[in-house]
């Protein structure tokens, strides 16, 4: 299998790099990279000792490594770009022609991307995120009328991972409820839930892969058993079939993929 | 000031292309854009419906919208592509010269990126999630010997936020402390921290931006007074110099910068 060095470089966090090379990269199944993130690379001396990393690897290993950088700083960008590397820079490829079709000059001012710009975002997302961990796991659930969505499920489905993620990445008020085995004895809505149904967000998963991650944990326990797995994931799905809430099957799926598809499908507002 | 519509489009979840696109959009403060996100183009309606939004805008406003996409499908592409719009494909303009440097061809799949790949990383993440839910604002500091990092610091810097994006982003085991009024008494390190000075990171924060957000809920509260903030944020970085801790201003930091950040300089390994 070939194999390439690559490196992923910024002048900050890097995750705007990080995210984007992992997109293409993941186009290449035939080909084994090996990633090393490189942030916060912001001046002359980090650049060049980034440039001599770079060159010592690609003398010691023969095949050119890859680069994906967004540098902002044309000195940094003028270093690295002058690495015996395979250079893509995600940044300035766009930068130049939108420059062209706005017809103005680009800032070229690092890291404003992830800043916090204004404090009513910031205060947005801390609400969400507070408000995400004071009702987590079905706790306080007389705060149900300040949530945007309730995501029910049976437990290790998911759920808290994906209020936690909708809260801070899309300032989302996102409370999460356990399916228990007393409210599984029905397909009716538990209680708390009854008058909130146009709030609810179902997750599902396949019963042997819940299986395998309370396994995990629990090894042996009833709770962890085939039988209770499969049981409690028929049942949910027929109270979200019998109710009309809408779910989502998160075995594939990364908590990102479930909280864009829950924003997505229920139309929640983001507000950052 | 000028206007542009904006389109970022995608396949999938669009966190892709929209992370780029809004680095790429904030070097032009001179220009709002009025950005509409549209995940999940994933069949051929989809994109025909698209292209109608945005040829419509485009009619009816003037200036041609910008539309930003990661669209790995090459008959969806196609349609988005002929929209009356000026078209920046953040995929395909690199996946060509890749497939030239690589020698291979591009799976052209989509929604590689952001899918659960492997069971070890997923129970990684999951387990620092629950370790950061666990161990939130000095809960169970019996835990800190499976810590990874400690964050402390006063009330309301950014700590919660912090660690539960330390863990889902990059599956790092986070966990906080809150820094009290006793605790701030004196410089040395509060007795549950004493044995992990080495893992320990410190936030601190403009008090006049402290005292604004503690404002929020606790207005005319002691605990959201100047006098206090002044004294807790100045005896916290008192704490951190006598103690070698580490530490990061978060005023004008979002939580990915502040995440990664701490990743870096604490030289943390990540596990996604």
């Amino acid at each position: 299998m070939q194999k390439r060095y690559t490196y992923v470089i910024s002048d900050r966090t890097g995750l705007t790099a990080e995210a984007l090379s992992h997109s293409l990269l993941s186009q290449f199944p035939q080909v084994k990279f090996e990633v090393e993130n490189l942030p916060f690379v912001d001046t002359k001396e980090k650049a060049i000792k980034t440039l001599e990393l770079i060159n010592r690897k690609a003398a010691e290993y023969g095949a050119k490594p890859l680069v994906f950088a967004t540098l902002v700083n044309d000195e940094t960008r003028a270093i690295i770009a002058s690495a015996n590397a395979v250079f893509f820079d995600l940044f300035d490829t766009f930068i130049g022609p939108m420059e062209k079709v706005l017809d103005v000059e680009s800032s070229h001012s690092v890291g404003k991307s992830h800043g916090v710009l204004d404090f009513a975002q910031y205060s947005a997302r801390m609400s969400a995120v507070n408000f995400a961990m004071t009702t987590d796991d079905g706790m306080e659930t007389d705060h149900y009328a300040r949530a945007e969505v309730i995501v029910i499920g049976p437990s290790r489905a998911g759920k808290t991972p994906t209020c936690l993620y909708l809260s801070l990445q899309f300032g989302v008020f996102a409370a999460n409820y356990p399916l228990t085995d007393s409210d599984l004895t029905s397909t009716a809505l538990p209680p708390p839930l009854a008058n909130h149904a146009d709030k609810l967000f179902g997750l599902t998963i396949d019963p042997f892969r819940l299986q395998q991650i309370r396994q995990e944990r629990f090894s042996g326990d009833t709770y962890a058993s085939a039988k209770t797995c499969q049981f409690e994931v028929a049942q949910a799905e027929a109270m979200y079939r019998s109710s009309k809430t809408p779910f989502v099957n998160t075995t594939k799926k990364s908590v990102e993929e479930i909280g864009a598809y829950i924003l997505h499908k229920a139309a929640l507002r983001r507000k950052i």
